[in-house]
């Protein structure tokens, strides 16, 4: 998965994965009330809601990037329902072809880990059948558990040909308080990255591993030292456009073949009708207004990997 | 919530949160059976055969202990119907007026934090309707993050009068390959643990914050430490019994008024039947071998507690 990915973002020269983190107040008002008409306003109707607007943007940039990223969060505050339409989410991206990295930012120890890997990346046993509960392509790892937490993960991986991607540095303001530690003189993002780089030793795709960084656009000078302790993790970058990053500042995310990054935009795409920049589309074409946030991101961070 | 917390422990003189993690092969064969019967080997057959497990357990120890500890991995690997099974299992917990702690392990940033609060500790809006989409009374949250994603957590709560226990120091054996890093010449757990102190003092209750800690059972000389560094935080912890912790290990976990600390078994009291002590009850009489478990639990731990 890790390949297909790499030669996707190859074939397609976009570097760029869409956050699908739907708020219900992104979701434009004839969206919301089509759902709402026929499932009340009710859990229900904002599970339809959310993933009729999922619907409509992976529909119009589908054949522009390579990846999308639902953040659980926002599908779990809706309940049952809202796990529902980000399972529909999930399938119908792998549909289009999508790689579809889960951002779940789960993490425990041993067999509970073993139950999260299984659920997301993997398949349950059930009597004599087997099942995938959700069924993404990559996940978002939490480390700070250690090597219990994660190994679990790796191995089913392995059996599926699936990756991770594990927190290193995260994009918010205080993500310092405890991963910027120096600890025996070393960040702890440093000794992060560093398990990291040894955990994908044991599991290599063709020149990436299938273990994965998250290391945060709002830090590019952490960006490049990361870069330079982990040259065979691919870098799933957050934090771009609303939260302060742009591509002149994650040309060091990258290595010199232009590729080991992956950059995240949540809100500037898929609540792109709602800046200023994007008005004109309207609250009806939100989903062009998507697809041309997706093309001015291209254009910004190929001219920034032009420029290095 | 802390305050009916600390009341259920002090009337029912137990300091025990049963851990609710049911694997299928704790299920003893005739529930299967019958869940198979109803509805196929499928994952609707294991979400009602946990949950049938589960009511057993329940109805046989909930008078004698004050909270559960529903693990959520468990039930999120059989998807959607695993996660109504998770659901139903909370709110009869909660029918039963035991407090229930989700252990989620959840952490973000920011809204994404705030989602995950509101998901399992707040309300959603939905139009002109607010919905509690799984509804615990505690959940433990990851602090790798920092105060942006624990932050929202305690925002919540302090709305809806309930609580968090935050990771500090964790019970699996690689815990402290990043936990332990001695940074600024103290080891990370005390320096999450000074701010789960602080972070405790926002949200207090009458005798105990808000705002707890998990600290694993298979390192009592740092819970010892911890116990200082925390004087108001209620200690949750993990590790007795199956993982290696014994009564007389975590005497120093409690506070002098023998109160502030909470300990979890989950295999030890949910697949009690299948261990050699207990073997006499059988597996038709699985729910009765968990009581016996608790009592014998409740007798090592007052034992201990009696001869600090």
């Amino acid at each position: 998965m890790i390949n297909k990915l790499v030669k996707k973002i190859e074939d397609l020269q976009a570097p760029i994965v869409a956050g699908l983190d739907p708020m219900l107040n992104y979701v434009p008002d004839h969206i919301k009330e089509k759902a709402f008409a026929e499932y009340g306003e009710t859990l229900e109707g904002a599970g339809e809601a959310i993933w009729q607007f999922n619907k409509g943007i992976v529909d119009a940039v589908c054949d522009l990037i390579p990846a999308v990223k639902p953040q659980i969060a926002m599908y779990e505050q809706f309940g049952i329902p809202g796990l529902q339409a980000f399972k529909k989410t999930v399938d119908y991206c792998k549909e289009k072809d999508l790689v579809v990295i889960g951002d779940i930012k789960r993490g425990d120890i041993g067999s509970t880990s073993g139950a999260y890997a299984t659920a997301h990346v993997g398949q349950v046993q059930v009597g004599s059948n087997k099942f995938r509960a959700f069924d993404e392509d990559f996940v978002t790892v939490n480390p700070y558990l250690g090597t219990d937490g994660v190994k679990p993960f790796i191995e089913v991986c392995k059996e599926e040909k699936k990756g991770i991607f594990v927190l290193v540095k995260t994009s918010n303001p205080s993500s310092g308080e405890f991963q910027d530690r120096l600890a025996d003189g070393k960040p702890l993002y440093e000794i992060v990255g560093k398990m990291v780089d040894e955990w994908g030793q044991s599991h290599m795709g063709d020149s990436y591993s299938y273990v994965g960084a998250v290391v945060g656009a709002t830090y590019p000078e952490i960006g490049k030292v990361l870069r330079q302790l982990m040259p065979k993790t691919y870098i799933l970058v957050p934090g771009y456009g609303a939260q302060g990053g742009k591509g002149s500042d994650l040309v060091h995310y990258f290595n010199k073949d232009g590729l080991g990054a992956i950059v995240n935009s949540s809100r500037g795409i898929i609540a792109a009708y709602k800046q200023d920049k994007y008005a004109r589309f309207g609250a009806e074409a939100y989903a062009d207004a998507s697809r041309q946030a997706v093309l001015d991101m291209k254009e910004d961070l190929l001219g920034a990997l032009a420029g290095k």
